[in-house]
């Protein structure tokens, strides 16, 4: 097989190399070096292995394994509205396009229909573990759950608590009422799987003007009980912040209203980051929590651009989230791609950094090995798994992409060689120009097979 | 059928229409409200047409026709690099990436394969009429212009001229030598298609740092000889600005440098216009000179930011280009995206208009319906050929896509419906919305078929 492993500066690849997977979908062996034959003679003896047991899947010329795509931020509830924004921005969005699309998802049909067509897009999108955030409704987001465990999605599904400012037809009732909804969501998903080995619950505050001080207490509280993670949101947006300002009058700042309840720590992920203080970065690399970065919905709801450099030389860790129907797409890979564009855009004259030397200002661009490294082991890092997906290692789960850039057609005469995606491979690339192609031009045609610890979960028709 | 043509700020949706095209690709006659019984019964009638001559394509639910795409700026003779950039900007990207790929398809065999490669995926992704640069090669250059002949896509096809500061490996050798060569070309391209009706030479000086003072009037003289029309670049990055300034130090301006040799003039198409000052934008309106804009290359080459919604309120007429490969994508719907994003850019918070009050900073934003206008009727005015591609009206060609977002399976269960494409429609969404959703995910899987001048140039397998 290829297969592509990554550090933040550096894509590891793997040539000729046999990964052995266990019926529990736990990686038991990689071998470099090493061809079919010798994989059965050697690592199949070592392993104790018999031939008839065993299936083999081959990277064929031009295919590649990669580690699965872990979105760390995407509202399900809100995917049928992917796209659709007009011209509004965060607080008029909310108003006009998700809270009637969200409440919509109380009818369980409706629900159904949805968050089967999300998963399954997702899925064909190589995205193997998704933070979800449903909706206020406990039986809807309970069937999320099941829909995810069904069809094998690795997922943290999260009922939505918003007792605070919302629509009078879309919010929680009382602080006590949002946390025994929460609480019933949790026990459904105990008894779907127990130990939360592909299914985990995850506490859901909103954002902070969303959610009353006892809510997010209570929050706290729950999170001590149970150890579950949590994740919201924090400084997406201008109006956003001044908002969170007039409703917390005694807060320094945005993050201190999280650390005030509680809830910033090292479960906690959040949500966009795009106009943090040097104090809140510093605050929250100092309580370990996660960022999610949503370059994709940040650029579509003119919202600003992140600067993932400085939040990772801080020592935050780093994923990527879609931010479905903030972000317009499905794809892990194009928040990869936008998450490089926008990086770029801090390095433009005239952008943010102007008054900063050009030296100074390109150390914000992003490679292409970094987006990847955050769309996987940075996303496995966020949502708190990084021992057990993000890479192909002995010990952790086969969560993986079968990635096809199409077979060169060095013998096909270029007249009778068809089209079959837009990535266009010549023959002539390097390991990296390849990837750098996929990464730029690639999409879920791209992605023939998926795996979920060890399950096949998606493969093309 | 539903046909969509727009306005700047509107699209217009010809629902239950009959569009009728004649055997040389010319529209004929537009019927709204009309069935296919009706169309017979008057429109025919009318024509004089009778039914066994008439072949009819329908669009079925889900479906549409749009104009084709116009790609006013694109590279032909990059397009195997398209995504390749690692962290380089426009004058390191030009020695490292682009000059050796130029210069290597003076072999036609190469040439022929990338050629034909490059026109299939973006007749695939529904340009029906591209700007294209060639290479200095004269034959590799016919070759281009034969392939898009016989491929039918309407093309412009450049001899790029460059005699100054280019590797000594690949630099015309003289003004006299740049010129002679241009006639060449224009001349094969003559004889192909002797009135320029697919596939027109286009007058190419690369940019102002690399053609002589000779070059550039030798090339103004050509074009009043032979009316054609013109391309270059213009103010892409803030090195290549400092490097004009350095060169033509009597020039006031990057813009007046081509205004001094004669070709700052209507027939002239501007690439990028990322950086231009107030002076030099007024002059380009004055001229009625044309602006390719090319936000995807502007992006991925950390240029900066073009002003389209400042470029259109001088009245320049404004089109997009892909620039592939300063551009990783040969979509001119990306371009369309990215047209959207990098303007929201421009309002955000920390952005190039910082100082300016959030409502000013909101007008740089630019809708879907004003993307799309851009894509076509912008981009047919850009080429100059306003008046027969771009819309569908009478008297002009049939340049068209039918575009399919997928029959809505509103009677299939959610089960069996299978993925086609990143489109996910749910059968509630306006037409407006549907759009959207095409603009923000769609791709070639999305474009079923492409007609140029009525002859079917692509169609899915």
């Amino acid at each position: 097989m290829e297969a592509i492993m990554l550090e933040l500066n550096e894509l590891e690849y793997l040539h000729n190399a046999a990964v052995c997977v266990d019926r529990l979908g736990k990686i038991v062996a990689v071998e470099t070096d090493c061809n079919q034959q010798k994989a059965i003679e050697t690592v199949y003896t070592r392993l104790g292995w018999s031939l008839d047991n065993v299936s083999v899947t081959l990277a064929r010329a031009g295919q590649f394994f990669f580690p699965g795509f872990v979105d760390t931020h995407i509202h399900a509830s809100q995917y049928p509205n992917v796209g659709v924004f007009g011209k509004s921005t965060l607080l008029d969005w909310l108003n006009k396009y998700t809270f009637p699309m969200e409440a919509s998802l109380s009818s369980l049909p409706k629900a159904h229909r949805v968050y089967t067509r999300c998963i399954r897009q997702t899925l064909a999108h190589g995205t193997t573990t998704a933070a979800y955030y449903a909706t206020i409704d406990v039986n809807a987001t309970n069937l999320l759950a099941d829909l995810c465990y069904s069809m094998g999605q690795r997922a943290f599904v999260g009922r939505v608590c918003m007792d605070h400012l919302g629509p009078e037809y879309y919010i929680d009732e009382s602080p006590d009422q949002a946390l025994a909804a929460t609480r019933a969501t949790i026990e459904h998903i105990r008894g779907l799987d127990s130990g939360f080995e592909i299914v985990s619950p995850i506490l859901t505050p909103r954002f902070a003007p969303a959610c009353s001080a006892e809510t997010m207490r209570g929050l706290s509280e729950l999170q001590k009980q149970t150890q579950l993670p949590m994740q919201t949101h924090i400084s997406e947006n201008a109006n956003e912040i001044e908002l969170v300002k007039e409703l917390f009058p005694d807060s320094k700042s945005y993050a201190n209203v999280y650390d005030t309840y509680g809830i910033l720590n090292e479960k906690m992920i959040l949500a966009h980051a795009v106009h943090l203080t040097e104090e809140e970065a510093d605050l929250i690399a100092e309580r370990k929590t996660k960022v999610a970065h949503c370059p994709v919905s940040n650029s579509a709801l003119s919202s600003g651009v992140a600067r993932v450099r400085w939040l990772l030389e801080k020592g935050i860790q780093v994923g990527l989230g879609t931010d479905v129907s903030g972000g317009y797409s499905p794809s892990i890979l194009e928040a990869a791609r936008q998450a490089k564009l926008v990086s770029n855009h801090l390095a433009m004259p005239g952008g943010r950094s102007d008054n900063l030397p050009q030296e100074e200002r390109d150390k914000s661009k992003l490679s292409v090995d970094e987006v990847l490294y955050l769309a996987t082991k940075g996303g496995a890092q966020v949502v708190g798994l990084a021992d057990k997906i993000g890479a192909f290692q002995v010990g952790m789960q086969w969560d993986a992409q079968l990635v096809d850039l199409g077979a060169v057609p060095a013998e096909v005469a270029e007249d009778d060689f068809t089209i079959d995606g837009s990535v266009d491979i010549f023959g002539w690339e390097e390991w990296d120009e390849c990837i750098a192609k996929w990464v730029f031009n690639g999409d879920s045609r791209n992605t023939k097979k998926v795996w979920v610890q060890g399950r096949l979960v998606h493969q093309q028709t």
